[in-house]
């Protein structure tokens, strides 16, 4: 297959190429490095990485931010801005790249075990991940020409301990390459409107 | 009890102020109507509705608008639309309103049956409803002063079958009576972090 993957530069992205690149054509997007530039979040960006990598059979998003912080002293500034990046990227990823697809191909988003576990200055993640896993449950209804899309759930990944350990005590970390494997079952499988979750 | 019921003069909203104002000193807000007028989308007129309520044991959200429409022809500012008014309405209430709720008090937002069975033209409402749940679930780790936050979800409501029945085929529609009581629940009740939902 010919594979979009968005985000490829980050710690999850990284772990899907991992797991993606010896068995089909990867194209990497980010938004400072790969083979294509984009802004997920600017849908003239989006439409532009779309245009210059053509017709591909799968796309995968490992993009977007969302904020940390008390809820107490977040702003609604801060909050949105989790919704536009995460959110709203991978959103504007998917109804761009509809026409890019081709028929009975896939979009595999990325959404995180905050969306059911909420950590301590996790609401907006679990707000912005919660939303994601609703997003792919009905646009599986409405996708045309046999397309699919799912999302991928991780824990924290193993790679990521350092950065983000704090924010996960007790939380059971998962390598990189686990994860990779989740999104190929999405790729290369037959399900649609589900996210699939690495985690108990 | 003195509740803050936002959204009043709405189909869920006067369901709710019947359930309550038997037992409650109710003061109305709604965009255009009400004890106070309020757009949830402007955290400027969220404020000064706070101002002029002063305070309150429960503050209820009965109110915002989600986008419907076939995902393909969804613009992103379409969608955008119902994050800002449905999700980020009920977040800024919150958000705003956590100093003007006394010590134990509540937040009870409403969500809806499609953030977890998806309707055609129902992506936008999937999306935001499920952000919403996230939100509460989160939410309630994080508010002060023993404050609890939940969200109702109910099926339709009897009295707007004319209205939406034909989104919701086969779906089985309560009356406003019964939604009103699970309001009541909520403000009422001990539970924090959870969504009623009123449907099989």
């Amino acid at each position: 297959m010919r594979i979009l993957l968005i985000g490829a530069s980050g710690t999850v992205g990284q772990a899907v190429a991992g797991a993606l690149a010896p068995h089909h054509e990867l194209i990497r997007a980010s938004r400072h490095s790969g083979d294509v530039q984009v802004d997920l979040t600017d849908m003239a960006s989006v439409e532009r990485m779309y245009r210059e990598v053509g017709q591909v059979d799968a796309v995968v998003t490992a993009a977007g931010h969302v904020h940390f912080g008390d809820l107490v002293s977040t702003t609604p500034e801060q909050f949105l801005s989790g919704l536009m990046d995460k959110l709203m990227g991978q959103v504007n990823a998917v109804m761009a790249g509809i026409p890019h697809v081709r028929d009975g191909g896939s979009f595999t988003l990325t959404s995180g075990i905050t969306a059911m576990e909420p950590i301590r200055q996790g609401t907006n993640a679990t707000t912005v991940n919660a939303a994601i896993e609703g997003f792919v449950r009905s646009a599986a209804t409405e996708l045309p020409r046999g397309l699919r899309i799912n999302a991928v759930s991780a824990t924290l990944l193993t790679e990521a301990l350092d950065a983000f350990g704090p924010y996960f005590p007790g939380f059971e970390a998962v390598p990189g390459e686990r994860v990779g494997q989740v999104y190929r079952r999405s790729v290369e499988g037959v399900c649609t409107g589900r996210t699939y979750t690495i985690w108990q």
